[in-house]
């Protein structure tokens, strides 16, 4: 656009591109609801005032116009589907941007994983910003298909939409100023830096934060996040499929602390995505609860946009980018008409442009499994008691337990009756043959077993089930389909759900891989675990970093002392 | 600052080097005022807590302890003070971060003495930050001593410390889409732009914001600052040495307000900053006036940074600067320490660190007049009427009139008892011979001749008087001293102040130099005129750009019009 021909727009002496007329405009700036024409100009708001000369008018008949939301921190991987349709799902509910951390799919592809993934994200009517995962691997103690060096990050960081360093979960290795992460701390230094400091307090928040992160999305606690918020963290309150942190935190919220405050989602699945909504989801929550609409738009659009340094993004003014949603609902935040950079995409639920082919190629065949036996998977052991991954109901962290054990030549049984049943995490990036088996209790399989490509944060293949039968099976169908969550029984597949790219995403559209992840989650269901999500609860068994005991390709994991169990521990 | 030993003693694992004990934290984050110990590391806030070890202590006995004021639009040439000088009258105030746009300098040094000016500005316990000018010739109906081309404005924004594009004061230029001024906006599109838009409106504000301006201190009315904030800019309220707003905009701080409002002087005489300080004497006023303290506070500090970008400042938090203040009585403001980066530098209005030598070379030697005679200064006509530029009190406007003179020998004389006075206009940059002459009513001098170096915005020598003679021997003696403010009578000097860096600023210290200023000012009074501040009224009497009636070098400049008057207006 050229700033002469905007300014001849915004000044009266040319028409504008889009004329919006008869809005009530939601005005982020001072918190009020104005009225007013809105001219558009190269896909940029020229003005808000008494336009009348368009090449395009729409009457917005008194409906509400606000700026498009902003998602401040998702993993679209969560979703498990292609950019394309996750931004088919989010547009239409007036997502506008979306600031993503690509940790899964860094974690299989590195960092021409992530190049193809943010060129995927290019060409959709929704601006995607990157934050550079911090943290990968996760942990020394397990396989991953990449490691992200502070000299590769120092590359990603020119790259385009790359705006800051992403969530540093290594918040013990910053507190004792361990020298990995602090190099790539430092070198963000000037950009924004984002956090992921569970339940941290006191002097190691402060310690924490000197190194830079400014924002936080891990509070539970009500104190906890105004602690964070008066050290000068801005406070991301999540809603996510698991995490929901909203009721607890909007009392955070008041005149002096709310521009601190914005709104984000960290994880959610398509069905949730499809059903609920992202960031738009948590406004209308938000709402619901009382919270004031106008300031609840304010925090899904122009706290996040400032936080993030998006100086054109978050406000129907002047010079801003047309990004801009026609609400005619304030309070259920239902939205009518969506409009990127000037232009007319979603109506109604649904987008009125085309959306571009779904890309999978370079990140299409990762899965890379040594061929193995059921013999492989036998958990040896002399003694009668064995180490046991006991889950705790709605939480990805697990109890260490030790259990008295089925034994039978010198091999561990799975035991039905007492839902101990086995675990396997199988090396899937280089064909290692690294194969890791333990006992998992609280699954609730009767029969047969599941598989899955999705396992935090290496993405290994892990499978769990009654039967070492089933699970090859399982593990061999995840290979065959390259990546994706399957149900075995009786030796057979009977439900699966492919996930092709990097192994964590689907290449089918919204609403076909929508209806593909609740068949498979029935036919879990099906097998006798009740669990509410049992992949997602699957997905966590590998994740090292979170305790207390959890298994990786490497073996079994003692999360609290940071160590693989040994012989010593098992035989 | 190595950040592991940062990050060491914030965690309490490693003494710090400062430990400020009892204090009561004016937290900006969060609007509090909350109890803590801070400790400093390397010029960093490490954190606020319960911290004990410290190589040196100091207990602030309960005082408030506030991140450093920020004054954020302030031209340091105002007060005709060296930086150093400039520093050492308002770092004991608290004034700590200071946005300064060069724009007198760069009128007469251009790039290399920005660059000067800039580097005599490091070193000192207070941070200055650079806006670069965005209009340099004012005009081109003047002479200036430089010119900044977008070239130029393109090398110089990659300067340390240089933070966007100052005041853009052609508004009507970029309403227009002047293509020159669009040029070194454009230059300056993901920068910081601040505005200069004296009651701009409606569809004409939207134009000159949809450029990119995004702050703006020349509102004057309460509605013009609610538009303005309203369509995106931040209100700079600003409490000068003339220009007085404060009154007027503090109803527009509100909750919902308060966060894109901060305080700035824009112009303050180094006599006024003495008296009465720089912008914390605007939180002081502010306060008096009603304003919640810490509110006043937050809005000389964090919002400042915020609009700025100056993300390290303006709150007592980890990570951010050591920048800090303790204040012995909050109502009031009575700043008692000051610390700059961890260090005290001032105590009870007192610096107790000593401050560099004043430098000057490279900007001592500007002055450059052709020799001209008493015959050069003869205002010739042939008619019984003459333009006159009329002051306006207290308002740098004129008006234009046309008045009945007195004539001999086909020469305009001076009417000292209708108050009609000589002004000439000498320039001095190239020693050019170019002479401006006119009549001036309401200066009110009775005998005698004032001149001056300052006068904007080309700083060429202005003089006012009732005699040729003294006009002649104080211009001749501006001349001499390199520059500065001088009196005659009889032919005579009668007081002087030297003004030898740039012709703009003393190489005196602080209360030297305001001592000479007060001097002179008396002398003036002297003379007979009643105006406050003779001066600064005679400094605006060549400013071609506010109407309607000026005088520069080329003569008399109809400002309406935009066009200089020729002989056939004259003659």
């Amino acid at each position: 656009m050229n700033l002469a021909d905007l300014i001849a727009v915004a000044a009266g002496r040319a028409p504008a591109d889009l004329l919006l007329t008869d809005a009530r405009v939601v005005n982020t700036l001072n918190g009020r609801v104005e009225s007013g024409n809105i001219a558009v100009a190269g896909g940029l708001i020229a003005g808000v005032g008494d336009y009348r000369d368009a090449h395009q008018v729409i009457d917005l008949e008194g409906m509400y116009l606000a700026p498009g939301l902003i998602d401040g921190h998702i993993h679209i991987e969560s979703s498990m589907l292609h950019p394309v349709e996750y931004a088919r799902a989010v547009v239409p509910r007036g997502v506008l941007g979306v600031v993503t951390d690509l940790h899964e799919v860094a974690n299989v592809g590195g960092l021409e994983g992530m190049r193809l993934m943010i060129k995927w994200c290019q060409g959709l009517p929704c601006d995607f910003f990157f934050m550079l995962p911090s943290c990968v691997p996760a942990s020394h103690l397990e396989t991953s298909g990449a490691t992200l060096t502070s000299a590769e990050l120092r590359k990603a960081r020119r790259w385009k939409n790359v705006v800051g360093l992403g969530e540093v979960m290594n918040y013990p290795g910053v507190v004792n100023s361990d020298r990995g992460v602090l190099d790539k701390v430092g070198l963000f230094r000037d950009d924004v830096v984002d956090g992921h400091a569970p339940g941290l307090r006191g002097e190691s928040l402060n310690a924490y934060m000197a190194a830079g992160p400014r924002s936080d999305h891990e509070s539970t606690k009500l104190d906890e996040a105004k602690e964070k918020l008066s050290k000068g963290m801005y406070v991301m309150i999540r809603e996510g499929s698991s995490e929901k942190n909203l009721a607890e935190l909007l009392p955070l919220v008041d005149d002096g602390t709310y521009k601190r405050c914005f709104f984000v989602v960290d994880d959610r699945s398509c069905v949730d995505l499809l059903k609920d909504g992202d960031v738009d989801a948590v406004v209308r929550h938000a709402i619901n609860w009382g919270l004031d609409p106008v300031r609840a738009i304010q925090m899904a659009t122009l706290n996040t946009a400032e936080y993030f340094r998006l100086h054109r993004l978050g406000a129907v003014a002047p010079g801003y980018a047309a990004n801009l949603i026609a609400i005619s609902d304030l309070d259920s935040m239902k939205v009518d008409m969506v409009f990127y950079q000037g232009r007319l995409v979603a109506r109604r639920g649904e987008m009125v442009v085309d959306l571009p082919k779904l890309r999978t190629k370079g990140l299409d065949s990762t899965i890379r499994i040594k061929p193995f036996s059921e013999d492989t998977m036998a958990l040896r052991t002399g003694k009668p008691e064995f180490p046991v991954i006991e889950l705790v109901p709605g939480q990805i962290v697990t109890r260490k337990k030790t259990e008295k054990v089925h034994i039978r030549d010198g091999v561990v049984l799975p035991d039905i009756e007492r839902d101990l049943l086995k675990l396997v995490v199988v090396e899937r990036h280089r064909a290692t043959g690294n194969i890791g088996v333990a006992l998992v209790k609280g699954f609730g399989l009767k029969r047969g077993a599941l598989a899955s490509s999705v396992a935090h944060d290496s993405h290994n293949v892990i499978a769990v089930g009654c039967r070492d039968e089933d699970i090859l099976t399982a593990v061999n169908e995840v290979q065959r389909l390259r990546g994706g969550l399957v149900v075995c029984e009786g030796g057979a597949v009977i439900a699966s759900m492919p996930l092709p790219i990097a192994g964590l995403l689907s290449d089918k559209r919204l609403q076909a891989a929508v209806e593909e992840f609740r068949k498979v989650e029935q036919a879990a269901a099906g097998l006798g675990t009740r669990l509410p999500a049992p992949f997602a609860t699957l997905s966590f068994l590998a994740l090292a970093v979170v305790p207390e005991l959890k298994l990786t390709d490497l073996g079994l994991v003692d999360v609290v002392q940071f160590r693989l169990l040994g012989p010593e521990d098992l035989e």
